[in-house]
């Protein structure tokens, strides 16, 4: 039975991990930190939890939680878990940071998008980027693993074959995402009221969103080369959901056929990545409360482009359910436990 | 293993039996029926289910059926069920009727109600009820059980136990209900489109809806007399979800603390009724993808009345998953197999 | 020209009056009071006001508006009017209150219910219970109007005929209402983020809410007793309406007919309330944007008892439609005048 | 006073022209033409309109229409105004088609995009794009208008003066487009369904979608070259609105100011383009019920992109208002006579 603590509980992304870790065989949640809720019940909090989860919140200290879990996940804003972890806490429990603060391994990059000071760089090479389709084997033995964000898990996953294999070019890749409104999280801020999101659609972050360097560094790894891209995120009036619409032009001529041979190949034994039938575009209610990444595309003749299009939950694949399975894969459990998550629709 | 048989899989309320018998461990669909979409893949009809169901829509052959499976579920349009069902089939497999065709005693008021002739009156008798929490005992031992209403389940379960203590006076009852849009069914109707709906909420079958019967009939029971009440849906923008609050007279005075340990008592028990905690009014949202019923109530001292208030999601403990707890009573199951669902927030 | 002063001109029910004032032939906003966004431009706080309004906000100095302007709407909480106004100001300008402080004319009741001391009860006698299609006469020659609140303008006049004709007993009625989160105000409040809106629906304030003895007022002059009733309220996720569903035993047997022409007797003349047709119920997508009151019933033969329903955009006639109409009355303009908006649909 | 008939009154482009029209100080409808509910009153099948439309729907009956109005126009799918539109109607009556059956020049383009042979060519020369903004001049004095269509007149108006000065390289131009469910119509279909369309994102018509050619063209003439982009819609889960979102290259280096200078020196006297301050983005919200389109950009200089952001109500200047817009030009009445509608927040 693995140990786990959560630092950021009673947040969406918190509150995710408790209803996924609620139905894994083998693990138990032994601490729902949450410093804004301290000693009030959980299930007050999150009442779907009512005579499901019967603790009380408790406050973030992580020095104590390390000796009493066997890993920890860090639901939290940026900075945190830089903050607080160390080569003790390291060598007691494995940690898995769900915020920004280990994914990019430039510190003067991070410090630039984030504009904080990175507390902890010296993890920055240690850390493993948990895109677990990508990066399976050193999850496996990994102690401090970065989850990716919840843009960028959608964003890389839906171009990574074709720009791995060359078929795209980089220079002309744009990321126009759509995502519901829990990616916001649960502050009390005027822009996520109701009647602010409710029957409108806006872009945000223009040119500037901080997933930017995340998808542009993961890229480049699958590219060989540095890439430079434009990433503009949209907010959607609906809780959960990412659609990520991506377009590219195309380095050769290629049929549909060559392009889903070539997903085919990378995913075609990935359980959470489901490559659709030609020409069927994804939708994020098909994937609602899973942990799958649907891919569809589509080949323009007219302007040899590709659009690539790749569907998500954000809260499961973009966060806590990606971050069970790097749990899984740290811990020698099945992938999938816990995580087969029938997607709800309607 | 239990081999299922559903005619009428790909309405909502057929495909929320898929989805939950799909994580059942003890049952497996043989058979997908639906007429509309006979020898399409059922994935392609609804596509959350790519690479989890591989089968292919097939007729309403119930004869055929009873003779490759152990259990029916019959998720169609009222007078379907009665008009195919019969003395062979029913001694070859069991049958769990979704719709209202067993649901009522009286056939006069079936017919009255249902503007249908009733096909198969000889098994009003025979038929049981199918609300677990009330009718466990007998719904062990049927061959045909009524799946109630997904109204009538709420309506019901949050009156019951006042009902049965003569705590409420019954001719004052009144149930105010509230249902979120995957109730009026998959057909594609003006009134249910996307426009129509989103920003707007409305009565409709008002003073006349058809499980303003059933829900007398059953509060009847519990009352030892005959009931009858005021009965009013509403339609919700919102997908799942029904909400039902109820105004009684009290008979007598009564504390906040009796009437919670009225409903602990019928309650404390049950795994899928959740007694709140005073003062709390239920959500939908707090059930939502779960079996759970939330209950809660409110003495209004002003005017000797009593607010009920009950929460469902009208597809799983309202139509799909109390289907699946009757079939797990049937057939010696444990009773909660496959429905451990954690409500999905947000 | 009406020269037009707002204190709390920012929330949304501030909004709306200036949306609706500036189609307003007569009257021109001169101070746009709010203290949270002073010196701020008003269209960077409303950017559907871009290029439409130029002006700056301003505080909340009553003393000083009451000599630019000839009327003062206050969209404010509780307590504010009350605290800031006196005859200096009434002598100055005239006074339309869109908050509570001068609704209930007794100021016990008022403290009771909204647990604040009242701190000009000197003007309660004065002030006109501003519900223009009941106190037409009255509010013609009213220095100080309270504009009624949502809920209650939309019970009270789906009520109104059948309690003041005596066709209703007043012991029996129950007011189910159900309301758009734009009533909830814009606050960041955790309650009202989209997340926990959305997809959901909870009653709230059972058996407590403030409108209650607002209500209970009117009715009761209507009645000519003292009236007792039930009040529930429900959030719903959609942005603007109000629909209440009313139920009480008829006083005697009547017919359909009857009722209609009752109601047609009353509002028959009035522009602003629409008897819709038998069997016709009222949805508030039907009034959006407008300031119609809708009004639909059905008489159940089974419990003698007649369902009333009525909807409302609650940001229109709910606050700042009939506060212009308030308004329009009180200097002698057409009654209608700015008012005339056609509702929005889709 | 303009005497006008509406071939198409009962679709939502068709009730979005009665509701402006009502409003219109010199024009009448004589003629509420639908062949789906003839000899229903109009107010029965768009309930806002009761007591405010005492007309009766009427046939399709164009030839008798020309001789009883001033002004036609179709709201009505593909292929019908050009069926019926002949020289003798149009010596009688102006026509303004919604539909797409006049916008392309190239009749083949026509064909090949809309898979139907078209049934007027010979009007094609003469009929004027009604694109105000840019036409202003030729519709003035057009007997037959095709206005524009919803993607089409957002995604032109936000590229149009950047295309025009060459600040864009057009080879690079992808415009990622949002649109609430309106835009698809009334039609009882099961992808426009509530259940459906809630909760829910997609892309559609990839790299397919009839707007493109409309879109190429117009912008063709700007950029004086044959154009050839991307365009890809999607459907968002609201009732109005839509938002382009554009990328495009730019051909030179330039600041944030030059940019905003050249939109204002299009648009500066334009009032029903809104050019937003830099770094504001626009939202659909801020614009719902109005004739607005409200433009903003971001450069990226990272990318050396321009992203240029429009939205519009997809009913109002994408459709209906654009149309009475047109209408006005053609009838020299004052340009933005009932169009003068403030957008509704929220």
């Amino acid at each position: 039975m693995i140990k786990v603590g959560i630092i950021g509980a009673t947040g969406y992304a918190g509150a995710e991990l408790v209803r996924i870790l609620t139905g894994h065989k083998n693990a138990r949640i032994e601490w729902y930190g949450s410093r804004s809720y301290i000693d009030q019940k959980y299930a007050d909090v999150y009442r779907n939890m009512f005579q499901i989860v019967d603790d009380t919140c408790m406050d973030d200290n992580m020095e104590e939680l390390a000796d009493r879990v066997d890993v920890i996940f860090t639901a939290t804003p940026q900075g945190l878990c830089a903050s607080l972890v160390n080569e003790g806490i390291l060598s007691k429990a494995k940690v898995i940071d769900l915020s920004a603060d280990f994914r990019l391994k430039d510190v003067s990059v991070y410090e630039e998008w984030y504009k904080i000071e990175h507390k902890a760089p010296q993890f920055l090479d240690e850390a493993v980027y948990g895109l677990c389709e990508i990066n399976r084997e050193k999850v496996k033995t990994a102690r401090l693993v970065a989850n990716p964000g919840c843009y960028t898990t959608c964003s890389i996953l839906t171009a990574y074959p074709l720009a791995k294999e060359g078929l795209i070019d980089m220079d002309s890749l744009i990321i126009d995402a759509k995502s519901g409104t829990s990616g916001a999280g649960r502050g009390a801020k005027l822009p996520n009221l109701f009647c602010e999101v409710n029957e409108n659609i806006k872009a945000y972050g223009v040119a500037a969103h901080r997933h930017t360097p995340e998808i542009e560094e993961q890229l480049g790894y699958a590219a060989g080369r540095k890439v430079t891209l434009s990433f503009t995120p949209h907010l959607v009036p609906m809780n959960r959901g990412i659609l990520a619409t991506e377009y590219a032009g195309l380095t050769r001529k290629v049929t549909p056929e060559e392009i889903k041979a070539v997903y085919d190949r990378y995913y075609g034994d990935e359980k959470f990545v489901r490559v659709l039938d030609p020409d069927v575009c994804p939708e994020t209610k098909w994937v609602e409360g899973s942990n799958y990444v649907d891919i569809g595309f589509k080949i323009d003749p007219r302007t040899n482009r590709i659009i690539m299009m790749g569907a998500i939950d954000n809260l499961v694949k973009g966060a806590a359910g990606q971050a069970v399975q790097n749990m899984n894969l740290m811990f020698g459990e099945r992938e999938s436990e816990g995580l087969e998550l029938v997607p709800m629709f309607p």
